[in-house]
């Protein structure tokens, strides 16, 4: 950088933008620019929303998903089915089954899935308490994993780990995505759809 | 959203992260998850780091650059050469001229570029202090507009406003980008660099 210098803060802002998912460094650099260009409307109601959240930031000791209390939201929902429990990876699949608004039931956050490449192993699961809250009394619990070879290891595990509890449990179906164009999908969808065709 | 909350403090943070050049607002849900994910390491650093660059933000008086200190770092440095000055459009120009590390001049920030459509005259540009710096004493001008419409029209306000000065003004080359193939060219930048080609 021929001893270029724009001063040690800005420099560490854009490091640590560059660390954000879907932020590479030319796009943190463009991000870190629009918020030292608009200071007051951006800059320092980011700052403080950062450190609200970091203030305010539990997780649910019942479900492990993250909120600002414990037990979250959807947890202290009185109106939430808690005889149904729909297992996820990750918060973010949380929040897409919640905008998608299909599910009234309540959740329980794995936070991560099976990899013997990543070194997650069981134990580093919310899994424990998973059992614990079966154990304790519910209907159904549907394996909402992705359909990825490391989330689908994981459904299968749950399967095992689920079956001498005698619950039900349910996984999501494979399929054409509503909207998908038959031509752009893989063979594995293509033939999972095929396979679970129904009469019309 | 069904009623669906996953608390204030997290929704206002994914709202404020979707203003970044960059990110949408699927994007900004994934970078506030990895931001709670990671307390520690990257939420609060940020936080920290935000707060951190409000606080020692200046703009040069000189030449209109951000920078923590006032002369900025570029305008102090006694090694570079103040005869010379590069016009550009912002900062973030800047900053890619200085990684390219071809310039050892002085800078001039105009904040935008001539604009009817958006509203930018040149009483909004960061001009009359750069008229008085080539008054000071300057021997060249360099005008390293975008090649846009916008920034092209900047650039030939300029020439017309510095022509009383009797300053050298130059502007950067056009033609066929390094590493660019000529299939994937546009017409204009074809015909520029074939109007100033040189003889081997």
């Amino acid at each position: 950088m021929s001893g270029f210098t724009r001063g040690e803060e800005i420099d560490r802002l854009i490091h640590l933008l560059a660390k954000l998912p879907g932020l590479g460094p030319r796009s943190a650099r463009r991000a870190a620019l629009a918020l030292l260009k608009k200071r007051e409307t951006l800059l320092e109601p980011l700052a403080a929303a950062l450190a609200a959240a970091a203030a305010a930031l539990k997780q649910c000791a019942t479900c492990g998903n993250l909120d600002t209390t414990d037990p979250c939201a959807l947890c202290r929902d009185p109106e939430r089915d808690g005889l149904t429990i729909c297992v996820v990876e990750d918060v973010d699949d949380l929040w897409a089954l919640e905008r998608a608004g299909i599910f009234r039931g309540r959740y329980h956050v794995l936070g991560g899935a099976l990899s013997a490449l990543d070194g997650i192993t069981p134990d580093r699961l919310n899994l424990g308490k998973l059992v614990e809250r079966v154990r304790a009394g519910v209907g159904e619990v549907i394996l909402a994993m992705n359909a990825t070879v490391e989330g689908q290891t994981t459904a299968h595990y749950l399967m095992d780990a689920l079956e001498p509890l005698r619950v039900r449990v349910t996984r999501l179906a494979h399929g054409v995505p509503v909207g998908g164009e038959l031509d752009y999908l893989d063979e594995g969808t293509l033939s999972a759809a095929f396979k679970a065709r129904r009469p019309v």
